[in-house]
Order: structure tokens, then C-alpha cells, then sequence
């Protein structure tokens, strides 16, 4: 997905919002958003929101000198969806259609996303999401995926978004490879936030060598391309993961809460819908051609 | 008010909106997000927010050759307002306390903001605001003032808050002198918004000589600057009076709905917060020294 003009106004937020994590000083901050206009002059007309904002993140650690300016803001996400995880997980044991519930489920987490906004509700947003029907239903051909596939890679998002995760992981029926970002930027999860979140008792955790959020294959390492490559049932949790990977044919299924209107425009969906998308099912089609 | 740099992204909102009012292509649209961003890295330190909302709608008048991108805005508001004038007028002649009524109401009217949000709820705002309590109460203030003047200035702000300006003006004791902008920008109100309004049956209109939101004193006309020098009581609604003016030793009194963070936090009141603030009563601590 291309980069909207409305999504600069989103860069400048996050850029003052990054700074301001890192103690920036009100100069320190000016420079930051002056620096970030400069960039958003120069970018590539065909550059996807994730990529710039990778540029602008790393701006901000490295002037800043901060390695992770959202680490406290991560650590307080996955506590607050772990003090969750046993009522998640009663709640999917007690659905007439578990998986259903843990889709939904993995979608709810998904409104924690410092990227979008600087604050949420979470258990409010728990029981919006697991009531609220989908305005884009692929669960019916992810079970059929489901049958044709024996492994899932996993593509995460955010830190304490992974406890949702873990939830939808532990009802699958495959073994999962999760994928999770090689360095910090914003509060997407590294593989320490998704140790955190205990993701290493249900799946394999492995980093996509990217500091980028989403899946900007071209930043991605040669061994996490292969898997991506390889793998016969993708599931992609949130925004970025969408703007990065929705122009791509792969059997990627997209999990997502549409936060912002550029996202519900671009999906045709209202702001605030959850979405479930499946792929339109190569395999099926070139089996019957 | 100094412009923070939580205004930018306001401001990169405002151009792309005014930019598509006035029929912009994508292309045209991109030009002026760019150009703005560009006259935002060379934004005076001192600079009020609405001495750059000022350029920035020049800018899109001017690329765009629209002389008033707002104009069916305006004239949609100000009917909508007008269908609510005599419930208005009835609830302020109902109340046990009409000027505190009426200043209320014309508080509501603020809601009506182009520069601050793309879309506001005009019932619900007024139901909200004539029940709300003051943040900042200097209702008792303002009638020791109106007992004090003769005459009232009273800087307008938006097309259709006008209408609720009416009902205000209507119970004022003083002859009015309703000031609007020489020149359109964003939705603010010129001379023919306040006459469709219906202003001139209940006040002088008079213009201010600028085109920037709020009154920016430097950029008024001689004739206005006299004017509000001389005044004993002037009465300035909306944000961007009280971002150009709030700095000044004058018997203003703001009347406002703090509807941004920055606002809100330079008023040291919550976001939604209504808002009559008093000046500092200099008349009277100088006939007692």
C-alpha cells in the first residue's frame, strides 16, 4: 500500500511522540520534526507508510542515542494483556466456535499500536472486538487453509498484542514459526517482548532481521525471505503488516482492527472494523485450472 | 500563544482539506502538503498558529485559484445554525439566568471549527455546553464589566457560530460592534457570512482588515486597530482570538471550547472544557492603587 498525503500528518505525531519517549528536549524535538519533514519531502512516491516509518524512527534512536525509546511503553503493554490471558483463554474454551474467538481474540490485541494513537482501552476494546461482526469474514477459507497446510508462519505486531497472539497460536492445529522484528522501532514486538509474553511455550520465535515495521521484504533477511517464500499459510497480524504485504500474491491471511481512515479507505471498510482477509486462494485455482 | 509543535500535523491536516475543498487533483494535493511543509521549516519561533494557518490558506487559495475554498461550508453551517435560532432564543428566555444562557450558547456555537476538526455534532454540542460547567468561570467578571462599558467589540469567529453570537448579542444591555474577517480563511466568518447570518439586525458590522484566523493585531487594518484600542469591553470568541490575543493587556474576554490538547493544556483545562476567561481586571486595580 502506497503512502497517503494523510498519513503525514501521522509521521510528524509519531516522530514528536518517539522524541519525547527518549527525553528529547523541546529543541531536540523541533529538530526531529524539522529533520522528518525533510524526509517526507524526499520519499519515494511508491514507499509504503511502514517504510518511512522505519527512517523516522531510526532518526529519533539515533539522535537520540536510545535504542528503544518505547521499551517501558512495551513492557507495561504485554503486563497489562498478560494480567488478561486466563479470562482470553476461558473465553475461547467456552465459545461454541473456538477459533472464531481466537481470531477474534488476536484481533482485539491489535489495538495496541502506539503507531496510531497514543492511548487505548483495552479490555473495552476485548469486548467491542469479540462481539463486533467482521466487516471482512475470511474465517471460512482460513479453515480451509487450515486443512491444507501443516505449519503457519506467524508475522507479529506489537508488544502485548503477542499475548493475543498466544491465544489464537495455542488453538492451532500447526506447529508455528512467530516472527517478530530483529531491532526496536515503535512498539513492535522483538523477540525479548514476545519471550515476555511467554510466545516461546507455543511456537517457534524467529526475526524477520528487519528494523522496519511490517514486513518490508526488501529489508528482510535472506533466511526470514526463504520462510516467507516457503510457507503455505501466512497469518499477518495489523496495519503495517497490511500496508506492507496487501499488493503481494501469498497465502497470507490479514488480521486486523482498522484504526485509521486511510486503512478503512483503502479496505472499504469503516473505521474501527475488524477485518479477517483471506487470500483469493491461488492454490485452489490452479488446482482446478 | 507560540505555536507548539503538536500544531504541525494540525496544520498539515488543515492544507490538505482546504486543498481538496477547493478541487485539488492528488498531484496539486501532494504540491501543497510539500510547500507547507516547507513554509512550516521556516516558521518564526514566536509565530502564532494562526499567523501560519494565515499562509498556508493563501497558499491553497492562490496554487488553487479559489478565492473562498470554505464557501459552501459557511453557507451550509450558517443554515444549520439558523434552523436552531428559536430554540435557542427560547431556551435563553427560559432560563433563570439568561446571560449566563447566552454565553453558553454562543460557547456552543464554537463547536463549529474547521481549523480544528473535519466534522462536529451541532445538537448534541449545544445540549452538552448549556449543562456544562464553566473550566474557567468568569461569568461574574463579565457583568461587573458590563456595568462598567457602554459598548462591546466582539470578535466573531467561524460562519454560523455567528448565529449563536446572535443570540448573545441579542441580550447584550450595550450597542455591539460585530467584527469579522476583510478576507476568507478556513471557515471563519467575512462580512457576507455575517450578514446571512442575520447580525446586522442586532449589531455594527465591522471588518478587522486581515485574512488570518484570529486577530492578528499586526496584520488589522488602522481603522479596526483603533478600534479594539479603544474598547472597554471586547469580547473574543474561539481559539484562534485567544492564540493571538491571549498574550495582551486588554478587557478582553475569551469565550471558547477548548477543543485541541494544545489549547487545552495552555488553558491548564481537559479537552472539551468550556472556557470564559476573564481578563485580569486591570480598570479596577488602578483605581484602587
Amino acid at each position: 500500500m502506497k503512502t497517503y498525503l494523510d498519513c503525514h500528518r501521522c509521521f510528524l505525531r509519531q516522530a514528536l511522540s518517539a522524541a519525547r519517549r527518549a527525553g528529547a528536549s523541546p529543541e531536540e524535538q523541533r529538530l526531529v520534526l524539522l529533520q522528518t519533514m525533510e524526509r517526507l519531502q524526499s520519499l519515494a512516491a511508491d514507499a509504503t507508510p511502514p517504510e518511512m516509518a522505519e527512517v523516522i524512527h531510526r532518526l529519533v534512536r539515533t539522535r537520540m542515542n536510545d535504542p528503544d525509546p518505547y521499551r517501558q511503553t512495551k513492557t507495561d503493554a504485554t503486563e497489562q494483556a498478560l494480567a488478561l490471558l486466563p479470562q482470553l483463554r476461558e473465553r475461547v474454551q467456552a465459545a461454541a466456535n473456538p477459533l472464531d474467538l481466537a481470531v477474534r481474540v488476536a484481533i482485539a490485541g491489535n489495538i495496541i499500536d502506539q503507531g496510531v494513537a497514543e492511548t487505548f482501552e483495552l479490555e473495552a476494546t476485548v469486548d467491542r472486538v469479540l462481539a463486533q461482526p467482521f466487516a471482512i469474514d475470511g474465517l471460512s477459507a482460513l479453515r480451509r487453509a487450515l486443512r491444507r497446510t501443516n505449519s503457519i508462519l506467524y508475522l507479529a505486531d506489537n508488544a502485548g498484542e503477542t499475548v493475543f497472539d498466544r491465544v489464537l497460536i495455542e488453538n492451532s492445529p500447526h506447529p508455528v514459526s512467530y516472527v517478530v522484528k530483529a531491532e526496536p522501532v515503535i512498539n513492535d514486538a522483538t523477540r525479548d517482548d514476545a519471550l515476555g509474553a511467554g510466545l516461546a511455550e507455543v511456537a517457534e520465535i524467529i526475526d524477520n532481521g528487519s528494523a522496519a515495521p511490517g514486513t518490508v521484504l526488501a529489508r528482510c533477511s535472506a533466511p526470514f525471505r526463504e520462510r516467507f517464500e516457503g510457507a503455505s499459510l501466512i497469518v499477518a497480524t495489523g496495519q503495517a503488516n497490511y500496508e506492507t504485504l496487501s499488493g503481494l500474491t501469498a497465502p497470507i491471511f490479514f488480521l486486523l482492527q482498522a484504526k485509521c481512515s486511510v486503512i478503512a479507505d483503502e479496505l472499504g471498510v469503516s473505521q474501527g472494523a475488524i477485518v479477517l482477509k483471506a487470500p483469493e486462494e491461488p492454490t485452489r485455482t490452479r488446482a482446478t485450472a
